[in-house]
C-alpha cells in the first residue's frame, strides 16, 4: 500500500494512496498520523490495507490526490539517519574535495546522523540563503523503521523496515569542507532534508525489492533535463540490512526513523549523476576544473522512480529554488 | 517551575513539581506529555505555572514525586543536538587520543547531532555491551528549544529557549578514534543520552542563568565519590544562545529540540571532571600512561547541579551500568 500525508498541523493527517498515484482515502480515524500509525504498527497496518483495497477495488473511492496538499509523510521524524552506501559517490565526492576515503570503505559503512525535526515535503520551494553555499541536491532512497532493539542483526533487518520512500539531501557543499575539517560531522552543511510524496510498503515494489536494496533507477531531473538514472540496487554496497544492523549496534532505534541510502550512484558516467558533486567532480578529472555550477534561484529538481511497468512509485519529489 | 515526565507509552505523562522536588501533580489535562506542551507552550505555559503555585501553596498539595516513576522529560525528542562549548574540555580529550583542536576552536562552535528517538530516564541502567566500547560519562546542561526559525541571532536566541535540564551523554571511547576517522562524525560511539529527572523554566535560576550561560557548579559522583564540581558558566566559550545561532544558521529547528553544552569542563584541576577521559588525560600528561580505566559492570554515575540555597535544582541523574 501506499500512504502519504495531508498538510495539517505538525504531523500531518494520515492518507491512503491508490497504485496509481491518483487517488486518496483520509486514513485519520485508523491514526491521526504516520506517526502515530507507526508507534501501534500491529493494530493498524490490517486497517490501513483494508481502507487501500477499497480504494483499488472501485475507482470512485476517495477524492482526487491533485485536491490535497501533501507533506513529507513525516513531516518530523524522531531519526534521519543517512548511509552513504554506494561507493562510487564516496570516491567521486571525496576526490572532488581532495579527501581521502575512508581505509575501512568497503567493510565499515558510512553514516550521519542529519537534522529531523523540520523536514520538507515533496513540493517545498528551498531558500538558497546566501547563495555562496554551493547548493546542491542529493537523490536518495530511504526506509522508514518500526521499533529497532540495540544489536539488531542484518539478517533480522526486514522485520523492522516498515515503508520506502525517496529523499532530497540537500547539501551546501561549500560548507562541508571547514565543518568536516572540525572532526564531527555534517551539520550546518546540512539543511532540511525533502521527501517523497508517497512512503510504499515493501510489497509494493514486488522483485525490484530484495536483499535489502531497491532494484530501479532513481531519475533525476534538473530544470526538466534528465541528470541521472542510476539503479539504485546492485551497486549499493550495503544494503539497507546492513546499514540498520550498522546502525542499531550501540542503541535501539524508535519506530518512526528514516534512514537512507545516500546519493544513489553507478560507475558508469552513461547513468549520470544525482548531485551536482559527482557531474563536477567527473569534469574535474576529465578536464582539471569543475564546470556545472551549483544550483542558483528558480531551479527545480524533480526526483522519481519508475517500476518496470512505467508507474511513478513514490510520486515525484519536485522543488524549487528560491531566494 | 519544574516539569517532568512520569512513565507512560512512549511520550510519558506530564508532571508539575514543587521546586523542593518532593511533590508533584498530573498535568495531563494541560498537555498529554512535554512535547505536546511544547508544541502549544503559548496556551499551556500559564496552565502549567498556575498549577506550579498551587503546588507552591500548599504542601498537602500534589503527591510525593517517590511515589511515580519518571522517565527523561522528553522521552524521545526530535533532535539532540550537542555542543562542546568547553574550550578545556576539547583540548584535554584530543590531546589524549593525539588528535589535533580545529583551527577555529574559538571562533566556531563544534556541535554534532546525536541519536534522539530512544533517551533514557534519570533512573535507567545502562547496558554496557560487550565492554571493550570504553564506556564513559559526560555530564553536562542542556536546553529545550520552541519553535526556532531559521538564522535565529544569538541576540533572539533567548527567546527560543524554554526549559534547561542536565544530561549524561554516555560515550563509548574506544569507538571515537576510528568512527571520527571515517569522516562523518559520532554515531556508534554515542549511545542513548540520559537526562534529569526535572526539566525547568529559565526563572527557577534567577540570576545563576546569565549570558546564556548556567553559572553553578556540575556534581558527578562515581560510586558515591565526587570526581567534579566544575562551574557551567564562566568557562562555557560558547553561550548557548551562541550554539542556538549557530545550529539554526541553515535550518528551523522544532519545538523540543534539545541543545546541549557539551561536557563541562574547568581549567582548574581542583575542580575534577565531568567525564573519565578527561582524568585520563590529565594522567597521561602527568604520567605517561592513563591510570583510571573506564567504566564497569557495576558502577554507578551520579549528577546533579545545586543552587546557592543547596537546593538540588534538576534532580539527580542516578545510573547503574549493566551487563
Amino acid at each position: 500500500m501506499k500512504l502519504a500525508s495531508r498538510r495539517h498541523g505538525r504531523d500531518g493527517a494520515l492518507l491512503v494512496v491508490s497504485r496509481d498515484g491518483s487517488r486518496c482515502s483520509a486514513a485519520h480515524d485508523v491514526a491521526p498520523n504516520l506517526q502515530a500509525a507507526l508507534d501501534d504498527w500491529a493494530r493498524c497496518e490490517p486497517q490501513l490495507r483494508r481502507r487501500f483495497e477499497e480504494l483499488e477495488a472501485d475507482p470512485r473511492v476517495g477524492q482526487p490526490l491533485s485536491e490535497v496538499e501533501l507533506t513529507a509523510p513525516l513531516p518530523r521524524a524522531y531519526e534521519w539517519i543517512d548511509g552513504s552506501a554506494f561507493i562510487n559517490h564516496i570516491l567521486l565526492v571525496r576526490r572532488a574535495r581532495g579527501a581521502e576515503p575512508p581505509a575501512t570503505l568497503y567493510s565499515d559503512p558510512l553514516v550521519y546522523q542529519g537534522g529531523s525535526g523540520c523536514l520538507l515535503g515533496p513540493n517545498d520551494s528551498f531558500s538558497i540563503g546566501d547563495g555562496q553555499h554551493g547548493l546542491d541536491f542529493e537523490s536518495e532512497v530511504a526506509v522508514v523503521l518500526g521499533d529497532t532493539p540495540r544489536g539488531t542483526t542484518a539478517s533480522d533487518a526486514a522485520l523492522h523496515i516498515r515503508l520506502l520512500l525517496l529523499a532530497n539531501d540537500w547539501t551546501f557543499r561549500n560548507l562541508i569542507p571547514a565543518e568536516l575539517g572540525k572532526g564531527f560531522g555534517f551539520f550546518v552543511s546540512k539543511p532540511a532534508t525533502a521527501f517523497s510524496p508517497f512512503a510504499v510498503t515493501p510489497d509494493e515494489l514486488g522483485a525490484a525489492y530484495r536483499d535489502g536494496r531497491l532494484h530501479l533507477p532513481l531519475k533525476t531531473r534538473l530544470n526538466g533535463v534528465l541528470v541521472g538514472d542510476p539503479n539504485a540496487g546492485a551497486e549499493m554496497h550495503f544494503s539497507f540490512f546492513e546499514l540498520l544492523a550498522h546502525v542499531s549496534q550501540t542503541r535501539a532505534l524508535t519506530a518512526g526513523t528514516i534512514l537512507g541510502s545516500g546519493t544513489v550512484s553507478n560507475a558508469d558516467p552513461a547513468r549520470g549523476v544525482s548531485c551536482l558533486a559527482e557531474l563536477r567532480a567527473r569534469e574535474m578529472i576529465a578536464t582539471g576544473q569543475p564546470l556545472t555550477p551549483f544550483l542558483s534561484i528558480g531551479d527545480q529538481v524533480e526526483i522519481a522512480m519508475f517500476d518496470d511497468a512505467g508507474s511513478n512509485v513514490f510520486g515525484t519529489i519536485s522543488e524549487r529554488v528560491v531566494p
